[in-house]
């Protein structure tokens, strides 16, 4: 396998040390619009010379089949803002790669009834190629990182293995990450989280999608491994437009445990007009608030070493067991920064999102998973991802319902 | 007398239909940096002769002392912002014009030690001029409007005729204004209410005055009038320094009943670096984002019209009573914004600072008050200010404790 990855941020730069301890691929071409910050990350692999860097434009989809072409890859690797998802989707089609993404093609609000229906929804531009990329014989790996990605794992794990009904697959994703040194620092881009948390969130509820006003539904969920109770909040994501399509449950959320210190300040900043992207002029200035609030905020990529604690991502799923009993269970991946730090050099965030393309690339390069078409995670076996998982050195848990009673 | 008006903004304005209907003056400049803002002012007159209007850089010392001359000016009245205090009191000593404010000359923080010490206090440059006004026998009448203002003769009246002994005088301020339409629109300048609320707090106890942390000494003071229960903080005000010059109180205080909401808006926005009035680049922007915030508001000035409800401004008083027993009240004044807005056309706030000074004007005008030097509000004898504030057609009211613990 050669692969074109295709971003050299935070996930793309921390792919590279975890990729180079495995042998299943030929190449890996690291491609950035700033060939500094491709060349950077190819550092990371320790001089392995499988490692090399081009500068690459992501939103040009024919610049980017040449070097498809070019460097005679079979599979275009997305690691790039989710602006650039349909460019880089389309231009993997055309060359006849393979593609994975970790974040699918955007949604757009229900410009009538934007809080009670969805509009286009997140994935939709690529369901929409399916039919091309099944003619093609080529598959579209979408949605294959963390959150989605192992998340959908969990659910397809527990729907064939746990339950013999399932009423709810929530997604259930917080962390007790502090960062030294600031009174407010997120661990994630707050300009992101503002896109986020400000679009209408998705459910999945009765066989159809419905959206909600943004942060509805809080609950405090308490997380394992020492993290403890914290608030989340509907969030709009990809599972709950990936989930339904491979698994049948009456209810499928996400919930982003972002806290009630940050759910206060994201309300504010839209109570006050401030999370707008569109510029706005003050005085002789033009600018968008957003941006200033994110130019106001240290950069999360840099406060790896200054960060404590862990963060996790899950599954809950609630219904039938397959002994007939009412099951409830937490299907969870815990990574603390103080181990991803000190092993890959990697914030824990980022590099619990780099982790799990790595292993789907090694499980479609091996033949274990193969397939055409747009598929997401849960479209595939989920037992040998989840040992794989662990011979990556990366082990995943569960808690039973009876435990998180307990807990 | 004749009156130099400085500042035709929202309080300035709100002046002019007030004294249009007494015959204490005989003629009333009103300077503005922009001259047809104070010929607008001018025309809430009804076509009264006894107002003209000018242009005027309130900045420019000579410019103003010139102004005081040429209209034989024998009072400056500065009704705009407290950056420009200095420049227009000096104006007045230089022209031999008597002076009146409604906000002192500006703070500075303690360099080392902000949260517990004073710096420059309010008002500080002010009265290190005390000696050359008395020796012009010339009148400085500072905070003079509401809060400071009103607020001082409460204190006054409390000590010569309620009270044998005090204990603390305790300003609240509060309101259940809301503005329909906005989800979230400030009734005053926000700009100002971030200066006045991220100063440190200054308090009087045991013949010293020591600052705290911003928005500290949280309370729920239950306001009068159907206005009703409202979270107060300290907030840095004229009133604390101004109070312990002329009464003898063990503790002075003032608290700003922002409510939960505003509270939790400004904290925000300080946590996020939102706050600061200081320049920042972002991407080829510069721009102060406390500025970026007051714009993307609506102009308080401007929402008269769709605001609803009281604003209060008192005096809380507790000690022993002239009789010996132990004593509370709550010395107060509500403005309904309905009433002003029919009555006088300007909005409760604005309305509720802008009568006071003219009281005061007036009784300085007829000789009940006189004095000479840098003299606060509670300098001078409070009953003829409240009995001709209730001529003035807005009454005052006070609550005795009792009542007070039955509400």
């Amino acid at each position: 396998m050669r692969i074109l990855l295709v971003g050299a941020g935070g996930v793309g730069s921390a792919v590279v040390p975890i990729a180079a301890r495995r042998k299943f691929f030929e190449h890996v071409v690291v491609a950035d619009s700033k060939q500094d910050r491709a060349a950077q990350a190819v550092a990371k692999a320790g001089g392995d010379p499988r490692f090399s860097s081009i500068q690459l434009d992501a939103s040009n989809r024919a610049e980017v089949a040449a070097a498809l072409r070019e460097h005679r890859c079979d599979v275009l690797f997305n690691a790039v803002d989710p602006r650039f998802t349909m460019s880089l989707f389309e231009a993997a089609l055309d060359a006849g790669a393979h593609y994975l993404d970790m974040a699918m093609s955007l949604s757009r609000p229900h410009p009538a009834e934007p809080y009670r229906k969805p509009g286009v929804k997140l994935g939709d531009e690529q369901f929409a190629l399916d039919g091309e990329w099944r003619a093609k014989g080529r598959l579209a790996l979408v949605g294959m990182g963390v959150e989605p990605g192992l998340a959908d794992i969990f659910a397809r794990y527990a729907a064939d293995h746990l339950f013999s009904r399932i009423d709810e697959v929530g997604i259930r994703d917080g962390s007790n990450l502090v960062v030294e040194g600031y009174e407010f620092a997120p661990t994630f881009s707050i300009w992101t989280t503002i896109e986020e948390c400000l679009n209408p969130p998705v459910v999945w509820e009765d066989g159809d999608w419905h959206t909600t006003e943004p942060f509805s539904e809080p609950e405090i969920f308490d997380f394992p491994e020492g993290i403890g109770p914290v608030e989340c909040v509907n969030v709009e994501h990809e599972e709950v437009l990936l989930v339904p399509r491979w698994i049948d449950a009456r209810r499928v959320t996400f919930k982003y445990g972002l806290g009630q210190e940050f759910i206060g300040v994201l309300k504010t900043l839209r109570k006050l007009g401030l999370d707008t992207a569109e510029k706005v002029r003050v005085g002789a200035a033009e600018i968008a608030p957003r941006d200033l609030v994110a130019a106001r905020l240290p950069d999360p990529a840099t406060l790896g070493s200054r960060m404590r604690g862990k963060t996790c991502a899950g599954t809950w799923v609630k219904g039938v067991g397959v002994d007939g009993a009412p099951r409830e269970v937490y299907l969870y991946h815990v990574v603390d920064n103080e181990w991803s730090m000190a092993e890959y050099g990697s914030q824990a965030v980022v590099w619990q999102t780099a982790i799990h393309p790595v292993v789907a690339l090694e499980l479609v390069a091996s033949g274990v998973w193969s397939g055409s078409g747009v598929l997401g995670p849960e479209a595939f076996d989920a037992v040998p991802f989840l040992t794989m998982l662990e011979e990556y050195g990366s082990p995943w848990g569960m808690r039973e319902h009876s435990l998180m009673r307990a807990a």
